[in-house]
Protein backbone atom coordinates (compact mmCIF):
# COMPACT_ATOMS: atom_id res chain seq x y z
CA UNK A 1 0.00 0.00 0.00
CA UNK A 2 1.60 3.52 -0.70
CA UNK A 3 2.07 6.03 1.60
CA UNK A 4 0.00 8.98 1.55
CA UNK A 5 1.00 12.14 2.22
CA UNK A 6 -1.56 14.80 3.37
CA UNK A 7 -0.60 18.40 2.44
CA UNK A 8 -1.82 21.87 0.91
CA UNK A 9 -2.33 21.23 -2.88
CA UNK A 10 0.30 23.97 -4.73
CA UNK A 11 2.20 24.72 -1.98
CA UNK A 12 5.60 23.47 -1.43
CA UNK A 13 5.64 24.52 2.26
CA UNK A 14 6.33 21.83 5.44
CA UNK A 15 5.25 19.03 2.90
CA UNK A 16 8.43 19.30 0.55
CA UNK A 17 10.63 18.03 3.58
CA UNK A 18 8.92 14.89 3.12
CA UNK A 19 8.35 14.54 -0.63
CA UNK A 20 12.18 14.70 -1.00
CA UNK A 21 12.36 12.01 1.24
CA UNK A 22 10.34 10.22 -0.52
CA UNK A 23 11.55 11.18 -3.98
CA UNK A 24 15.03 10.28 -3.19
CA UNK A 25 14.00 6.67 -2.21
CA UNK A 26 11.81 5.90 -4.89
CA UNK A 27 9.05 5.44 -2.74
CA UNK A 28 5.50 4.27 -3.68
CA UNK A 29 3.40 7.40 -2.46
CA UNK A 30 0.33 9.77 -2.89
CA UNK A 31 0.22 12.95 -2.26
CA UNK A 32 -3.03 12.91 -1.59
CA UNK A 33 -4.59 16.32 -1.96
CA UNK A 34 -2.85 16.44 -5.66
CA UNK A 35 -5.48 14.06 -6.95
CA UNK A 36 -8.11 16.37 -5.85
CA UNK A 37 -9.46 14.67 -2.46
CA UNK A 38 -10.90 16.35 0.09
CA UNK A 39 -9.12 14.23 2.63
CA UNK A 40 -7.03 16.08 4.21
CA UNK A 41 -9.89 18.38 6.27
CA UNK A 42 -11.80 15.37 6.85
CA UNK A 43 -9.32 13.55 8.66
CA UNK A 44 -8.28 16.60 10.43
CA UNK A 45 -11.91 17.47 11.51
CA UNK A 46 -13.01 14.14 12.33
CA UNK A 47 -14.94 12.99 15.63
CA UNK A 48 -14.35 9.34 15.36
CA UNK A 49 -10.63 8.92 13.92
CA UNK A 50 -8.21 7.51 16.90
CA UNK A 51 -5.56 9.84 16.46
CA UNK A 52 -6.31 13.32 14.97
CA UNK A 53 -3.18 15.44 13.26
CA UNK A 54 -3.32 19.24 14.45
CA UNK A 55 -2.40 19.97 11.39
CA UNK A 56 -0.58 19.28 7.82
CA UNK A 57 1.26 17.83 6.97
CA UNK A 58 0.61 14.22 8.05
CA UNK A 59 1.51 11.01 6.48
CA UNK A 60 -0.90 7.86 6.63
CA UNK A 61 0.77 4.56 6.65
CA UNK A 62 -2.16 2.49 6.42
CA UNK A 63 -3.97 2.82 9.71
CA UNK A 64 -1.15 5.32 11.49
CA UNK A 65 -1.61 8.86 10.89
CA UNK A 66 1.96 10.76 11.39
CA UNK A 67 1.49 14.37 12.21
CA UNK A 68 4.85 16.96 11.84
CA UNK A 69 7.59 16.39 9.45
CA UNK A 70 10.52 15.47 11.90
CA UNK A 71 7.98 12.91 13.10
CA UNK A 72 7.40 11.81 9.69
CA UNK A 73 10.93 11.58 8.57
CA UNK A 74 11.77 9.97 12.17
CA UNK A 75 9.47 6.98 11.13
CA UNK A 76 10.39 6.92 7.28
CA UNK A 77 13.85 7.52 7.72
CA UNK A 78 14.77 3.82 8.62
CA UNK A 79 12.24 2.38 6.14
CA UNK A 80 13.57 4.67 2.96
CA UNK A 81 16.98 3.49 4.22
CA UNK A 82 17.54 7.47 4.89
CA UNK A 83 18.64 6.50 8.31
CA UNK A 84 21.54 6.40 10.24
CA UNK A 85 21.54 2.71 10.87
CA UNK A 86 23.26 3.32 14.36
CA UNK A 87 19.99 4.14 16.68
CA UNK A 88 21.89 6.40 18.65
CA UNK A 89 22.74 8.50 15.61
CA UNK A 90 18.77 8.82 14.81
CA UNK A 91 18.37 10.73 17.74
CA UNK A 92 21.00 13.20 16.44
CA UNK A 93 19.55 13.03 13.37
CA UNK A 94 16.04 14.44 14.73
CA UNK A 95 17.43 16.58 16.64
CA UNK A 96 19.18 18.33 13.90
CA UNK A 97 16.05 18.03 12.02
CA UNK A 98 14.41 19.88 14.87
CA UNK A 99 16.66 22.64 14.61
CA UNK A 100 15.92 22.72 10.66
CA UNK A 101 11.93 22.94 11.59
CA UNK A 102 13.10 25.86 13.76
CA UNK A 103 14.82 27.98 11.11
CA UNK A 104 12.07 27.43 9.06
CA UNK A 105 9.29 28.69 11.42
CA UNK A 106 11.57 31.33 11.70
CA UNK A 107 11.52 31.89 8.59
CA UNK A 108 8.06 31.74 8.28
CA UNK A 109 7.72 34.37 10.56
CA UNK A 110 9.64 36.99 9.15
CA UNK A 111 6.46 37.45 6.02
CA UNK A 112 3.99 36.98 9.71
CA UNK A 113 5.38 38.17 12.68
CA UNK A 114 1.85 39.35 14.20
CA UNK A 115 -0.66 36.70 13.28
CA UNK A 116 -0.98 34.16 10.09
CA UNK A 117 -4.85 35.23 10.93
CA UNK A 118 -3.69 38.44 8.94
CA UNK A 119 -2.43 39.25 5.17
CA UNK A 120 1.05 40.27 4.92
CA UNK A 121 0.35 43.33 4.07
CA UNK A 122 -1.50 44.26 7.43
CA UNK A 123 1.79 43.28 9.40
CA UNK A 124 4.62 44.88 7.10
CA UNK A 125 5.97 47.02 9.18
CA UNK A 126 6.16 44.22 11.72
CA UNK A 127 7.67 41.64 8.79
CA UNK A 128 10.14 44.30 7.87
CA UNK A 129 11.59 44.58 11.32
CA UNK A 130 11.47 40.91 11.87
CA UNK A 131 13.24 40.05 8.56
CA UNK A 132 15.85 42.47 9.09
CA UNK A 133 16.32 40.84 12.49
CA UNK A 134 16.42 37.47 10.88
CA UNK A 135 18.87 38.08 8.33
CA UNK A 136 21.20 40.12 10.58
CA UNK A 137 21.17 37.50 13.08
CA UNK A 138 19.39 34.23 12.67
CA UNK A 139 20.36 33.05 9.12
CA UNK A 140 24.29 33.30 10.04
CA UNK A 141 23.24 31.82 13.65
CA UNK A 142 21.36 29.15 11.93
CA UNK A 143 23.36 28.15 8.64
CA UNK A 144 27.18 28.50 10.57
CA UNK A 145 26.15 25.81 12.79
CA UNK A 146 24.87 23.32 10.06
CA UNK A 147 28.68 24.36 8.74
CA UNK A 148 29.98 23.47 12.32
CA UNK A 149 27.77 20.35 12.62
CA UNK A 150 28.89 19.14 9.02
CA UNK A 151 32.81 19.99 9.79
CA UNK A 152 32.35 18.21 13.33
CA UNK A 153 30.71 15.27 11.87
CA UNK A 154 33.29 12.09 12.57
CA UNK A 155 32.24 10.79 9.55
CA UNK A 156 32.76 13.61 7.08
CA UNK A 157 32.28 16.99 6.04
CA UNK A 158 29.63 15.58 3.67
CA UNK A 159 26.93 14.66 5.45
CA UNK A 160 25.22 16.25 8.51
CA UNK A 161 25.18 12.88 10.33
CA UNK A 162 26.67 9.06 9.66
CA UNK A 163 28.75 8.61 6.70
CA UNK A 164 25.82 8.32 4.36
CA UNK A 165 22.89 10.50 3.16
CA UNK A 166 20.11 10.93 5.03
CA UNK A 167 16.94 13.02 5.68
CA UNK A 168 18.44 16.15 7.07
CA UNK A 169 20.97 16.02 4.18
CA UNK A 170 17.90 16.76 2.03
CA UNK A 171 15.91 18.71 4.28
CA UNK A 172 19.31 21.13 4.30
CA UNK A 173 19.01 21.70 0.75
CA UNK A 174 15.48 22.55 0.73
CA UNK A 175 16.23 25.00 3.61
CA UNK A 176 19.34 26.62 2.13
CA UNK A 177 17.04 26.39 -1.60
CA UNK A 178 14.09 28.37 0.48
CA UNK A 179 16.04 30.80 1.97
CA UNK A 180 18.00 31.40 -1.38
CA UNK A 181 14.48 32.22 -2.82
CA UNK A 182 13.04 34.18 -0.01
CA UNK A 183 16.12 36.30 0.46
CA UNK A 184 18.63 35.83 -2.73
CA UNK A 185 20.53 38.98 -1.86
CA UNK A 186 21.81 38.44 1.34
CA UNK A 187 22.51 35.02 0.64
CA UNK A 188 24.47 35.75 -2.27
CA UNK A 189 26.74 38.09 -0.39
CA UNK A 190 27.29 35.86 2.42
CA UNK A 191 27.63 32.57 0.55
CA UNK A 192 31.23 32.43 1.47
CA UNK A 193 30.87 31.76 5.10
CA UNK A 194 29.20 28.44 4.96
CA UNK A 195 30.86 26.56 2.06
CA UNK A 196 30.44 22.96 3.57
CA UNK A 197 26.53 24.17 3.65
CA UNK A 198 26.50 24.94 0.42
CA UNK A 199 28.60 22.44 -1.46
CA UNK A 200 26.26 19.52 0.53
CA UNK A 201 22.95 21.41 -1.06
CA UNK A 202 24.95 21.19 -4.09
CA UNK A 203 25.61 17.54 -4.04
CA UNK A 204 21.89 17.07 -3.21
CA UNK A 205 20.87 18.43 -6.32
CA UNK A 206 22.90 16.70 -8.36
CA UNK A 207 21.52 13.32 -6.84
CA UNK A 208 20.04 11.36 -9.69
CA UNK A 209 16.64 10.92 -8.17
CA UNK A 210 16.28 14.61 -6.81
CA UNK A 211 17.52 16.33 -10.11
CA UNK A 212 14.58 14.49 -11.62
CA UNK A 213 12.12 15.15 -9.21
CA UNK A 214 13.19 19.16 -9.28
CA UNK A 215 12.23 19.50 -13.03
CA UNK A 216 9.26 17.27 -13.04
CA UNK A 217 5.56 18.69 -12.32
CA UNK A 218 5.71 17.05 -8.95
CA UNK A 219 8.02 20.12 -7.50
CA UNK A 220 6.16 22.65 -7.04
CA UNK A 221 7.18 26.26 -7.68
CA UNK A 222 8.42 27.93 -4.45
CA UNK A 223 5.37 31.03 -4.31
CA UNK A 224 4.19 33.78 -2.07
CA UNK A 225 1.38 31.34 -0.90
CA UNK A 226 4.21 29.45 0.77
CA UNK A 227 6.71 29.12 3.64
CA UNK A 228 9.41 30.63 1.54
CA UNK A 229 8.28 33.89 0.27
CA UNK A 230 10.09 36.65 -2.13
CA UNK A 231 9.24 40.24 -0.89
CA UNK A 232 11.88 42.25 -2.07
CA UNK A 233 11.37 45.04 0.22
CA UNK A 234 11.92 42.31 2.94
CA UNK A 235 15.23 41.24 1.56
CA UNK A 236 17.49 44.26 2.70
CA UNK A 237 21.23 43.57 2.91
CA UNK A 238 21.97 43.69 6.92
CA UNK B 1 25.84 7.39 35.70
CA UNK B 2 23.09 9.44 36.12
CA UNK B 3 21.39 11.63 32.82
CA UNK B 4 22.52 14.93 32.74
CA UNK B 5 20.47 17.78 31.70
CA UNK B 6 21.41 20.68 30.17
CA UNK B 7 19.35 24.08 30.36
CA UNK B 8 19.81 27.79 31.62
CA UNK B 9 19.97 27.88 35.50
CA UNK B 10 16.65 29.88 37.21
CA UNK B 11 14.39 29.05 34.54
CA UNK B 12 11.58 26.78 33.69
CA UNK B 13 11.65 27.63 30.11
CA UNK B 14 11.73 24.16 27.96
CA UNK B 15 13.98 22.50 30.40
CA UNK B 16 10.83 21.97 32.45
CA UNK B 17 9.12 19.52 30.18
CA UNK B 18 12.21 17.03 30.36
CA UNK B 19 12.50 17.76 34.32
CA UNK B 20 8.55 16.81 34.56
CA UNK B 21 9.51 13.39 33.31
CA UNK B 22 12.63 12.64 35.25
CA UNK B 23 10.68 13.58 38.42
CA UNK B 24 7.79 11.55 37.87
CA UNK B 25 9.65 8.41 36.82
CA UNK B 26 12.01 9.25 40.02
CA UNK B 27 15.09 9.21 37.38
CA UNK B 28 18.94 9.72 38.37
CA UNK B 29 19.46 12.72 37.05
CA UNK B 30 21.72 16.33 37.47
CA UNK B 31 20.56 19.13 36.61
CA UNK B 32 24.12 20.64 35.36
CA UNK B 33 23.62 24.84 35.09
CA UNK B 34 22.25 24.56 38.50
CA UNK B 35 25.73 22.50 40.15
CA UNK B 36 27.38 26.22 38.87
CA UNK B 37 29.15 24.39 36.28
CA UNK B 38 29.69 26.32 32.50
CA UNK B 39 29.88 23.07 30.99
CA UNK B 40 26.77 23.97 29.18
CA UNK B 41 28.06 26.89 27.12
CA UNK B 42 31.44 25.11 26.13
CA UNK B 43 29.73 22.20 24.82
CA UNK B 44 27.43 23.78 22.68
CA UNK B 45 30.46 26.13 21.70
CA UNK B 46 32.57 23.01 21.14
CA UNK B 47 35.35 22.43 17.96
CA UNK B 48 36.07 18.77 18.58
CA UNK B 49 32.43 17.53 20.02
CA UNK B 50 30.95 14.94 17.31
CA UNK B 51 27.32 15.94 18.00
CA UNK B 52 26.55 19.51 19.10
CA UNK B 53 23.93 20.54 19.95
CA UNK B 54 22.30 24.03 18.79
CA UNK B 55 20.66 25.40 21.88
CA UNK B 56 19.60 23.95 25.52
CA UNK B 57 17.79 22.26 26.51
CA UNK B 58 19.71 19.04 25.42
CA UNK B 59 20.30 15.93 27.84
CA UNK B 60 23.72 14.07 28.01
CA UNK B 61 23.37 10.31 28.43
CA UNK B 62 26.49 8.60 28.92
CA UNK B 63 28.37 10.17 25.43
CA UNK B 64 25.65 10.77 23.39
CA UNK B 65 24.12 14.42 23.51
CA UNK B 66 20.26 14.62 22.29
CA UNK B 67 19.08 18.38 21.73
CA UNK B 68 15.51 19.45 21.73
CA UNK B 69 12.25 18.75 24.01
CA UNK B 70 10.37 16.39 22.01
CA UNK B 71 13.83 14.57 20.77
CA UNK B 72 14.45 14.00 24.59
CA UNK B 73 11.25 12.76 25.95
CA UNK B 74 11.35 10.48 22.49
CA UNK B 75 14.66 9.20 23.87
CA UNK B 76 13.66 8.61 27.42
CA UNK B 77 9.91 7.82 27.28
CA UNK B 78 10.88 4.20 26.71
CA UNK B 79 13.17 4.11 29.65
CA UNK B 80 11.66 6.12 32.03
CA UNK B 81 8.23 3.95 31.36
CA UNK B 82 6.28 6.96 30.43
CA UNK B 83 5.92 6.38 26.43
CA UNK B 84 3.45 3.77 25.16
CA UNK B 85 4.66 0.19 24.96
CA UNK B 86 3.23 -0.04 21.07
CA UNK B 87 6.09 1.07 18.92
CA UNK B 88 3.68 2.76 16.38
CA UNK B 89 1.83 5.12 19.29
CA UNK B 90 5.47 6.33 20.18
CA UNK B 91 5.13 8.16 17.02
CA UNK B 92 1.62 9.31 17.61
CA UNK B 93 2.98 10.58 21.21
CA UNK B 94 5.56 12.30 19.12
CA UNK B 95 3.78 13.77 17.03
CA UNK B 96 1.47 15.02 19.65
CA UNK B 97 4.97 16.29 21.48
CA UNK B 98 5.75 18.12 18.65
CA UNK B 99 2.43 19.94 18.52
CA UNK B 100 2.77 21.22 22.16
CA UNK B 101 6.38 22.64 21.04
CA UNK B 102 4.90 24.46 18.46
CA UNK B 103 2.12 25.86 21.24
CA UNK B 104 4.80 26.93 23.24
CA UNK B 105 6.42 28.54 20.73
CA UNK B 106 3.97 30.79 19.96
CA UNK B 107 3.24 31.56 23.73
CA UNK B 108 6.73 32.98 23.38
CA UNK B 109 6.48 34.76 20.86
CA UNK B 110 3.74 36.79 22.76
CA UNK B 111 6.24 38.67 24.01
CA UNK B 112 8.77 38.96 21.19
CA UNK B 113 7.25 39.22 18.05
CA UNK B 114 10.23 40.75 16.91
CA UNK B 115 13.42 39.64 17.96
CA UNK B 116 14.55 37.51 20.82
CA UNK B 117 17.80 40.15 20.41
CA UNK B 118 15.45 42.84 21.86
CA UNK B 119 13.78 43.62 25.15
CA UNK B 120 10.33 43.01 25.31
CA UNK B 121 9.87 46.82 25.69
CA UNK B 122 11.28 47.31 22.26
CA UNK B 123 8.23 45.40 20.88
CA UNK B 124 5.29 46.24 23.15
CA UNK B 125 3.15 47.62 20.18
CA UNK B 126 3.77 44.22 18.16
CA UNK B 127 3.46 41.82 21.47
CA UNK B 128 0.19 43.49 21.92
CA UNK B 129 -1.21 43.00 18.56
CA UNK B 130 0.23 39.11 18.54
CA UNK B 131 -0.82 38.22 21.93
CA UNK B 132 -4.80 38.92 20.85
CA UNK B 133 -4.49 36.82 18.43
CA UNK B 134 -2.94 34.18 20.58
CA UNK B 135 -6.03 34.51 22.82
CA UNK B 136 -8.39 35.10 20.30
CA UNK B 137 -7.78 32.45 18.30
CA UNK B 138 -4.39 29.90 19.07
CA UNK B 139 -5.23 29.42 22.74
CA UNK B 140 -8.68 28.04 21.55
CA UNK B 141 -7.11 25.45 18.80
CA UNK B 142 -4.55 24.47 20.66
CA UNK B 143 -6.12 23.29 23.94
CA UNK B 144 -9.43 22.48 21.40
CA UNK B 145 -7.06 20.07 19.63
CA UNK B 146 -6.57 18.63 22.61
CA UNK B 147 -9.83 18.20 24.21
CA UNK B 148 -10.43 16.61 20.88
CA UNK B 149 -7.36 14.06 21.02
CA UNK B 150 -8.47 13.36 24.53
CA UNK B 151 -11.82 12.53 23.99
CA UNK B 152 -10.97 10.68 20.95
CA UNK B 153 -8.07 8.58 22.95
CA UNK B 154 -9.53 5.17 22.22
CA UNK B 155 -7.83 3.88 25.33
CA UNK B 156 -10.13 6.80 27.24
CA UNK B 157 -10.24 10.30 27.62
CA UNK B 158 -7.20 10.53 30.98
CA UNK B 159 -4.47 10.26 28.82
CA UNK B 160 -2.82 11.96 25.48
CA UNK B 161 -2.17 8.99 24.12
CA UNK B 162 -2.54 5.48 25.40
CA UNK B 163 -4.33 3.84 28.58
CA UNK B 164 -1.04 4.97 30.88
CA UNK B 165 0.79 7.99 31.95
CA UNK B 166 3.15 9.65 29.26
CA UNK B 167 5.28 12.35 28.82
CA UNK B 168 2.72 14.15 26.68
CA UNK B 169 0.45 14.40 29.83
CA UNK B 170 2.63 16.23 31.86
CA UNK B 171 3.67 18.11 28.89
CA UNK B 172 -0.05 19.08 28.48
CA UNK B 173 -0.47 20.01 32.75
CA UNK B 174 3.13 22.29 32.05
CA UNK B 175 1.51 23.86 28.71
CA UNK B 176 -1.88 24.73 30.70
CA UNK B 177 0.07 25.95 33.85
CA UNK B 178 2.50 28.29 31.82
CA UNK B 179 -0.59 29.51 30.11
CA UNK B 180 -2.49 30.24 33.03
CA UNK B 181 0.40 31.94 34.86
CA UNK B 182 0.94 34.17 31.21
CA UNK B 183 -3.02 34.82 30.94
CA UNK B 184 -4.30 34.29 33.57
CA UNK B 185 -8.15 36.25 33.12
CA UNK B 186 -8.46 35.02 29.20
CA UNK B 187 -7.71 31.52 30.73
CA UNK B 188 -10.22 32.09 33.76
CA UNK B 189 -12.76 33.04 31.38
CA UNK B 190 -12.80 29.76 28.52
CA UNK B 191 -11.87 27.36 31.27
CA UNK B 192 -15.18 25.65 30.85
CA UNK B 193 -14.62 25.02 26.75
CA UNK B 194 -11.26 22.52 27.60
CA UNK B 195 -12.92 20.25 30.49
CA UNK B 196 -10.56 17.26 29.80
CA UNK B 197 -7.21 19.10 29.28
CA UNK B 198 -8.05 20.76 33.03
CA UNK B 199 -8.90 17.36 34.47
CA UNK B 200 -6.06 15.63 33.30
CA UNK B 201 -4.04 19.10 34.34
CA UNK B 202 -5.73 18.49 37.69
CA UNK B 203 -4.77 14.63 37.74
CA UNK B 204 -0.62 15.45 36.87
CA UNK B 205 -0.64 18.00 39.41
CA UNK B 206 -2.00 15.66 41.94
CA UNK B 207 0.48 12.70 41.27
CA UNK B 208 2.29 11.76 43.92
CA UNK B 209 6.13 12.45 42.45
CA UNK B 210 4.37 15.32 40.81
CA UNK B 211 2.78 17.26 43.53
CA UNK B 212 6.27 16.97 45.66
CA UNK B 213 8.52 18.23 42.88
CA UNK B 214 6.13 21.25 42.64
CA UNK B 215 6.61 21.83 46.00
CA UNK B 216 10.29 20.99 46.73
CA UNK B 217 13.00 23.53 45.57
CA UNK B 218 14.01 21.70 42.17
CA UNK B 219 10.91 23.45 40.98
CA UNK B 220 11.35 27.23 40.05
CA UNK B 221 9.04 29.46 39.74
CA UNK B 222 7.56 31.25 36.70
CA UNK B 223 9.06 34.31 35.78
CA UNK B 224 9.21 37.14 33.18
CA UNK B 225 12.77 35.80 32.02
CA UNK B 226 10.83 32.39 31.12
CA UNK B 227 8.74 31.21 28.34
CA UNK B 228 5.61 32.26 29.81
CA UNK B 229 5.55 35.55 31.12
CA UNK B 230 2.85 37.51 32.62
CA UNK B 231 2.61 40.84 31.69
CA UNK B 232 -1.20 42.40 32.30
CA UNK B 233 -1.21 44.30 29.79
CA UNK B 234 -1.11 41.15 27.03
CA UNK B 235 -3.79 39.42 29.10
CA UNK B 236 -6.69 41.18 27.15
CA UNK B 237 -10.02 38.96 27.42
CA UNK B 238 -10.22 38.76 23.67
Amino acid sequence: MPYELYYWDGLQGRGEFVRLALEEAGADYVDVERTGSSAMMQLIGSKTEPHIPFAPPFLKDGDLVIPHVANILMYLGPKLGLAPKDERLRFVANGLQLTITDAVAEAHDTHHPISNGLYYEDQKEAAKERSAEFIRHRIPKFLGYFERVLNQNPAGPKHAVGKELSYVDLSLFQLVAGLRYAFPKSMRRRASKWPRVLVLAEAVEQHPRISDYLVSDRRLAFSEDGIFRHYPELDRIG
